[in-house]
């Protein structure tokens, strides 16, 4: 790997959300941003700065996020993960972090971690058992009352496209740097039985250039009152050609959502 | 249900022990019996106190601890679980509650969780794969280094009978309210794969009449020192005959314990 100057690093980034206020840095708050920033300064440069690729709220998880990390910095690249890790283990208990950095890159000089970004995948995680789970409680959304995974299978096909997806927009502004446009073009959107992922759970995946601002929370709020009978799988054209966020259904808590994995270059 | 005075009631709870500075109460630190303690004090009667079967420790879980609470209730017996639920559910992040009763039953009035208990299960999740799962980082033990499994099973299946376990005992008593005895009765104990806790999940589960002060975490640490070859299953009954705990394995870490089941009369 090249020592020159003015490196222009990927970082990809793993996290367990609960103990986190979100991604962005925020003063008094404990936030992934903040806490990647803090170990970064110590081995990189004081003060140093990351740009996440998705500023994940509160709650909400990740396996891939992805942010740039620019400078002049005396520490080999691949040094970085491994100390960085290190100290943000000290910080957790029993010396387990609930941030990690996966993988570290260079990148060309324009490579920006948000701006270069042509899609995301999330997954959230549905369990559906009568009783809950409290050990699992921050990692899914666990919903006691019988649901329909066919009819949300049917719900979920239709969801692809490239469309004006304000209806599944909560207030608060579209939160994808691109402006006021609400048009996203989501690749594919599926949910399935994963008792891989623990018993009686329901993997939602979905795919797109981008997402509005819980949009992904959403759309799951609207697929589970699918599921419970309160709205039909027909209904989300409509919904969506309303334009209207009180056509679609509640919001799905953060604690089920993982952003998976961040994409690059032509899918 | 009876409503007359002096009811004897058993609880069952589960709990993460993730966010507790164990089940015992103590001044200015959150634990399992002061958080159950706050609430049914508010719905039974002021300053109740709760028995539990078992203090464990900090960062320990368990899905079926028990506790008595005697008194003169005006709240109908049933209707207790669900009020505390509630209650408890109130100071959970996203309204989810990491400690919930599951059951209760009035018992006869010489009956007490922790004197009338004839045993207790524990299981202990190891996760054996090379990279970390830091979304289950509070909930096993993980062991990137491979583990011989079959090492391990001829170990456990040395373990069970009625001897003195004084070898797999940590400094600090042996916590079991049986005055100095450290003779205990192991019924089984076993190791298996278990995909369905989770990917590379070893399922460690093991039943006795009671257990020393860190006993089953020095068990399984034993285990994963055999696992690894530093010991060989052959070294158990000269590990149990020693009456020395310099001769067994590592403590295993608290996140991975579960206390599965207090046990009640005749096995």
């Amino acid at each position: 790997m090249s020592t020159g100057k003015n490196k222009n690093l990927l970082l990809t980034i793993e996290y367990d959300g609960t103990g986190f206020s979100g991604w962005q840095r925020q003063p008094g708050q404990r936030t992934v941003q903040g806490e990647l920033e803090r170990v970064l300064s110590v081995l990189c440069a004081p003060s140093i700065t990351i740009d996440g690729a998705s500023r994940t709220d509160a709650g909400v998880h990740a396996h891939g996020q992805t942010a740039t990390l620019r400078g002049d910095f005396s520490i080999p690249t691949e040094r970085i993960p491994i100390a960085a890790n290190n100290l943000l283990a000290g910080a957790g208990r029993f010396g387990v972090p609930d941030v990690r950095i996966r993988d570290i890159a260079e990148m060309p000089e324009d490579f920006h971690a948000r701006f270069s970004c042509t899609g995301k995948r999330y997954i959230y995680l549905i369990r559906n058992l009568p009783t809950p789970d409290i050990m699992r409680r921050n990692q899914c959304y666990q919903v006691p009352m019988p649901l329909d995974l066919s009819a949300m299978q049917e719900a979920a096909a239709l969801l692809p496209g490239e469309r004006d997806y304000r209806a599944f927009m909560a207030a608060g502004g579209n939160g994808s740097g691109e402006g006021q446009s609400t048009v996203r073009n989501i690749y594919s959107a599926s949910i399935r039985q994963a008792e891989e992922e623990g018993c009686g759970m329901l993997r939602f995946e979905i795919s797109g250039s981008g997402f509005l601002y819980n949009m992904v929370r959403i759309i799951v709020g609207t697929l589970v009152d699918i599921g419970q009978g309160k709205k039909s799988p027909k209904d989300i054209p409509a919904i969506i050609a309303s334009l209207d966020r009180t056509k679609a259904g509640h919001t799905a808590p953060p604690q089920g959502l993982y952003l998976d994995e961040v994409f690059y270059g032509p899918e």
